[in-house]
């Protein structure tokens, strides 16, 4: 799915997206910065936890959430049917923020995917509503989602397995436990499938905030590896046997800490240091 | 170290560095590749098992390279003292080509570095011999070796211990079991001291064969990452404190499977079917 269409002034909300394993008790920069871009004490959040099997997996974070200020609640989506429920839709009207939990990035595709649920998120998202995905709920962000693969790999054919996402940015692929499982190997071989968009490989406990401009920041204890294709000269995807590994030259890398910007649409980053006098 | 000097028209020895854990027995392409750089049939190849503490460190490859053809004999270098060994010198004499193995490569400079040993290696391959190592052999044929550091890691200051390696080559900083033990953080690492170098991440069963020009071409069923630094616009290397993770933008980043070749001196990467009129 393309981002849902945008209108005249209306400017989009934030997107955020977390490499997995955020702090919740120390130190939760990352959850509490979210929870100021939903209004903070003023926050609604709803948060989606349909990604993971785990029955309590939502409740942790409505309570850490409400603890810092506002509501949250809940909406456990195990089918679609739950996603075409009228309480649904009249609780998404409300929402000031959205959360979408860990699990199984397929889980959140196959239940949500189509559904007025999904509809409701590019909607509220493309009117100015931040929507925040830790581990799985990061990778469902994007318009093409790395749904499963090799970790642990050079780049391969057939190294990664891609599949639709909700499609709120079309501009980035993103991986996540980046460094910790391992997968830079998947995420060149996703890119590479059609090298236009960067690739975000997200560490744990870190984020990037993405602004309403398309520039993101890096927020949290590890780093941020974006990988640029614009001027891959070669790759060799198009004429590799199964599971062979793959040859690409000219692949642009940067690595970015805490504070240190990245521009989806320019593709230029700026360190930390130069975002003082902002 | 800095390679040794190179006088009138004599050509140096191929480089050749293994990312550890390379075919022995089924498809040894790697090694028999060495073994006819070192002459086929008529090989005199010299093992050095000194990275390993393992009695048979050495005769495994004895017993491999005797098999391809040619003679191989283990010289075990247990100590600097054996270093000095009139044995030693004479057999240096005679040799075709030197292989280094696995094990720990800070045992190899303590032991070899500023010996007549190491000044054999530099000597025989300034003139023409080949010199291969594999895994911690690997890394000790750069003047700038990786001796230690945090696999798993982004990069981090403080990510990567280096000491001086037996210098057959300045241009490059090896790293090994690159993308088997997750180690692009401290790859990463290293460069960023001083990013004048390229870096070689090589995977296991993996190698670059550098020639005598400085073009390397990868070997093997893996693939060799190269950085390229040069256009590295921000490190934040210098005021990052112990152990942060830092910020590197612009960093060039090619992967290169069997058959591609890149050059270290003009650091130019080539596919592999461009090599096939070559």
């Amino acid at each position: 799915m393309c981002p849902a269409k945008k209108t005249g002034d209306v400017r989009p909300g934030w997107l955020i997206a977390i490499g997995g394993a955020e702090n919740k008790l120390k130190n939760p920069e990352i959850l509490e910065r979210f929870h100021q871009l939903c209004g903070g004490n003023n926050a609604r959040i709803m948060v989606i936890p349909t990604a993971s099997e785990l029955e309590d997996a939502g409740d942790q974070y409505v309570q850490l959430f409400e603890r810092m200020g506002g509501k949250a609640h809940a909406t456990p989506l195990n089918d679609r049917e739950d996603c075409y429920s009228e309480d649904v839709r009249a609780s998404m009207e409300k929402t000031s923020g959205i959360f979408i939990t860990g699990g199984n990035q397929l889980r959140l595709s196959t239940i949500i995917g189509g559904t007025p649920v999904a509809h409701g998120i590019r909607r509220l998202n493309a009117t100015g509503t931040p929507v925040a995905g830790t581990s799985a709920g990061a990778a469902v962000i994007s318009e093409h989602m790395i749904a499963g693969g090799r970790s642990r790999s050079t780049p391969r054919e057939h190294g990664a397995t891609m599949a639709p996402g909700l499609g709120l940015t079309n501009k980035v692929i993103i991986d996540q436990h980046f460094r910790q499982r391992n997968r830079i190997g998947r995420l060149l071989t996703a890119l590479s499938y059609n090298p236009f968009a960067s690739g975000l490989g997200i560490d744990e406990n870190t984020a990037v905030f993405i602004d309403p401009e398309g520039v993101l920041e890096v927020v949290g204890s590890g780093a941020v590896t974006v990988v640029d294709p614009a001027e891959l000269s070669h790759s060799s995807m198009h004429d590799a046997h199964h599971m062979d590994p793959i040859t690409l030259i000219g692949l642009k890398v940067h690595i970015l800490a805490a504070g240190a910007r990245y521009d989806v649409n320019t593709r230029l980053a700026t360190p930390p240091q130069a975002n003082n006098g902002r």
